[in-house]
This record gives C-alpha cells, sequence and structure tokens, in this order.
C-alpha cells in the first residue's frame, strides 16, 4: 500500500536517508525542510535528482519546525493534495556539546524547541487529519541515551531526547484507541555518516567552559569524544536506522513493533527500553488501561 | 555540620516541607519562593512563626526561578550574607494535566522552563561558589515518572522531568571532579498532601480537549485520576519525601546514595533506574570515566 508520509529534519543525515528509502519503497513522501529556496536549495535539487533516477516519488517540503505558521502551512498543503496523511516521522533534531552549566537558560529552550516542541506543532497540524481518518502511524526518532548510557558534556541534548520520548510514549496511548499506531526508533550513537556530531561543537557560555577547562575537567572534551568513538564501530551504517524506518512502515497496521534500537554501540537502551517499557506498561494494566497498550482497528 | 541550604519551591509541598524538615536538623535554611512581598506574604508568616516556635533557622528568600535576574540576586545575597553556600535543593515544579495534543509549544516551553530551566538558572548562579569551595550537595526532586509508569494526560509533565532527570545525572559527573555530590530524591505519586494535583486541572487549548472527550476518550480524564488515586495507598505521607532530604543532607560527604526512592504506589521506578543508573555506570568505566561515579574528596 502507497501512504502518504512526511519526514521531519529531511535536509540530511537520517532524515534524508529514510526519505530516499521510503520514496523507493514506493510511498508518496515529503522530505521536511526549512529553507528550500535559500540554504537547502542544494538539497531540495538532489531530493528532485534522486527521484527522477529512481522513479521514486520523493518530494521537497517547506517545513520549518521551529515556527507554528510553516509547520501550518506545510502539513496543511501535503493533506490538501492529496486528501490525506497516514505516516508522521518526527526525525528533526540537533545536539550540542560543553558542560552543562555552560549552557545559558536560552540555550536550553532554544535546544528544546528543536528537539521536541518541534514534535508538538507537527503533531498539532497532523493528528487531527489522522485521527479523522482513524487510521495513521507516527514514528519517533528518539536516541538511545533516553535508557542506555549518557555520556557527560551532552546534557542539554539527552535532557531533550529523554523529553521527546517520554512524549512519544505518553501520545502512543493517546492515540490507540483513534486507531493511531505509534513506533519509536532508538538510534545509538553515530560519530560518523550523519552532521550530528559535526555541527554539536558549540559550547554555550565559553567563560564558564573555560573555567571547566582550567580546573579539574582539563583536556576533557577531547576525553569524552575519544571515549565515545572507541565502542562506536568502524562499521556502523546510518542508513540502518532508515532501512529500520521503511520497515516499521511497510508491517501491517497493528503488527507494528512500538520500539526498534539500531545501536551498533550497544550502550544499553535495548536492555533498559525493555525494563521500562514492560513497566509502564503493566502499571496501566493495573489501573485498568490496558486497552490504550494496543491501536485500536477501525478502518474499513 | 552547620550546612547553608537553599530549598527551591519552598511556598508549598514537598518544598515546604523539607525545608523546615532541614532548619530543625540544625541547618541554615533558604525557603525560597516568587513574591515574597504579595502572593506568598502569608508563606513567609508561616516559615517565620516556624522558625521562632522551633528556634530553627529559617528564612524565606525572594526567587522566582522563572527569573535569571531574581535568582542571581537571590542566591547572591544567600552567598555574600553567609560567605557559602553548601547545598542547593532543586523543587519547584508544576504539573499540567489533558491530552498531550491540547497544549500549544508555548505551554510546554513554559511546564519546561518552571520544572527544568528553572534548575539552570539556579545552577548557574550557585555552582561557581560551589566549585570554589571544592565541596557542596546538589539535590534535585525528580520523579518515579522518568523510570517508572506514566499514565495518560501528563504528557508535558513527564516530559519536563525526564528532561530534569536526565540533566541531573549529567550535571552529577561533571560536578564529582570538583568534589560536588549529587543526590537525586525521586518521589512517586502523591495524590493528596501537595497542591500538585489540586493545581495541574490545566488543560491547555479547550478546543482540543473537547474532540478527545467527544471522541474515543470520553470520560478518560476522571478514568484517570481514579485509576491513579486507586495505587495511592490512603496512608501515604508526603513528609517522607522531606525527611528523605534530611536524611541525604545529614550523611557524610562521599556516602550520600545518588538516588532514593520515596514511592508508596511503587509505580516501578525503583526497578527502572536500577537498571538505567547500572547502565550509565557501565558506559563511563567503558570509555575510561569510571572516576565520574564518585565524587572527589579535595576539602580539607
Amino acid at each position: 500500500m502507497k501512504n502518504v508520509i512526511v519526514v521531519t529534519g529531511a535536509s540530511s543525515g537520517f532524515g534524508a536517508l529514510a526519505s530516499r528509502a521510503l520514496a523507493s519503497s514506493g510511498h508518496i513522501v515529503y522530505a521536511g525542510m526549512r529553507d528550500t529556496k535559500g540554504r537547502n536549495a542544494p538539497q531540495v535539487l538532489q531530493a528532485q535528482e534522486y527521484a527522477a533516477k529512481n522513479s521514486a516519488d520523493l518530494r521537497a517540503a517547506e517545513l520549518d519546525v521551529q515556527s507554528d505558521k510553516s509547520v501550518e502551512a506545510g502539513i496543511g498543503k501535503i493533506i490538501a493534495d492529496n486528501g490525506r496523511l497516514d505516516v508522521v516521522v518526527h526525525n528533526a533534531g540537533h545536539m550540542v556539546f560543553g558542560p552543562a552549566e555552560a549552557f545559558t537558560p536560552e540555550q536550553l529552550a532554544e535546544l528544546y524547541d528543536i528537539n521536541v516542541l518541534s514534535t508538538q506543532r507537527v503533531n498539532r497540524a497532523a493528528l487531527p487529519q489522522l485521527r479523522k481518518q482513524r487510521r495513521g502511524l507516527v514514528v519517533w526518532v528518539s536516541s538511545s541515551s533516553t535508557a542506555g548510557g549518557t555520556p557527560p558534556y551532552l546534557a542539554p541534548y539527552f535532557a531533550a531526547k529523554a523529553a521527546m520520548d517520554a512524549l512519544a510514549v505518553v501520545y502512543a496511548r493517546e492515540l490507540s484507541r483513534w486507531g493511531i499506531e505509534t513506533s519509536i526508533i532508538v538510534p545509538g550513537a553515530f560519530t560518523g555518516g550523519t552532521n550530528h556530531f559535526a555541527h554539536a561543537r558549540s559550547r554555550g557560555d565559553k567563560a564558564r567552559a573555560a573555567e571547566y577547562e582550567a580546573g579539574p575537567y582539563t583536556g576533557f572534551a577531547d576525553q569524552v569524544l575519544k571515549g565515545f568513538s572507541s565502542i562506536v564501530p568502524p562499521n556502523a551504517d546510518v542508513s540502518a536506522v532508515a532501512d529500520a524506518i521503511v520497515k516499521v512502515v511497510d508491517t501491517p497496521f497493528g503488527k507494528r513493533p512500538f520500539r526498534v534500537h539500531i545501536d551498533p554501540t550497544q550502550d544499553g537502551a535495548e536492555v533498559g527500553n525493555a525494563v521500562l517499557d514492560r513497566i509502564r506498561a503493566e502499571l496501566l494494566r493495573r489501573i485498568g488501561l490496558g486497552d490504550l497498550l494496543t491501536p485500536r482497528d477501525l478502518a474499513q
């Protein structure tokens, strides 16, 4: 079945790979990105070239997930053009690196906006349509840090991803009775193959960071990055995340996994989430809401 | 030993109880709250009365954790008056209730500000002093939802607390080499004894919430609250949280527990955190940073 799919943050990284792989799998895919006429014009061209070369239905869509207006317009247009929207992939995200204390509250707020409020904007624009259809799929690209190891100097990012994962879990229960299914993709650290780490070098308030460097944390940034790289296997392949998303989408309704881990470093998230998701399911059963764990099949 | 302690959100609930219990245990305690000359003037008076009656050193302090300026001034004054600051208790927090989709991005941002950015403001004002002392304790009042059951209709709060807990864990590693210890207090649901649930009844965007009520989630708000209440034992005593904070503070440096659970509902957080904290510790050892797990003893 051909699904109408929107992927956020699809100008690069997991998002670009996933939107191409989904289009190649036969779906109508909107690769959401901001600034399609400016900074990301080359990425729009790349998407068009990919579509032509692979006879795939891949369309770049203007979608600045930090703007209510842009998200409402972008999602609205997809729905208007297709009469439906089947799958939302929450992928947009950004990382920062440095001592937690060195980030201003404003910088933490900005990172929460990019990683978490972004999903809320897209949900509020898209879910009314999915609820009306009584059928849909929401895919969240979480992070193994939410239930696995959390190295230092990445606190603002880990905080935001922990929040995003918590939001995803509760949304799943609040959408299941509408016939909307949820799958959470949990990638581990991929230090190569995306711009995630390369773009993360901002350290917030430089004076504060310098105090750590001059104190007992001399050389610590490099220690953390070296330690991190040492546990990522050299053959870690970012396309595994895109493949996992395609597999989830192509699985029939009601059979999709609640979580999929793609974690070459084996940082423990698979173990942590097995425990946490079990505990959460038990609580729902205990308070008489166990039905929320399975999406209702309401569509004909 | 007499510690100089600041407790945030101390006008009511856990914060008010903890600041009184700490003062009664012989410490110099600043009960931080906003609007000490207005809305919270009665709470200031109560603190004064408690201090007089119990010969305890309890002082209300103007501290609006949503304002950089107020936090800088409030913490700055405590340090100036005492020449030191030994313990920070991050307790301020707020809960909202309703379907996740019904909250605007602005409402989510506001809740993140109260629950998470608040701690960042206090940390940025207080930690330079604690680092200078090469000794201190940071206590975080987290939530069992971060590793236990998460009932529906509390998504924005659970997201914020998950972020706060993630921040606490990473801060712990980035402060241990400075001789600063971390303890995370994990309260379960206390539906009585604090204003937490009573004040949480805002439901965001009312039209959106009404769609859930008119759809497959009719009567759901009451179902969730009833289910929740059914698992809180009638004798659940909120003062247990305050007692746990006093016990942590009164434990000698280096011997304090990383986490303490006070969860009468037994929602699973104790199990979840045992797994998560173990996984996180293993990762640090694996990348050669195991020393971060123990605070250095640098003070004489």
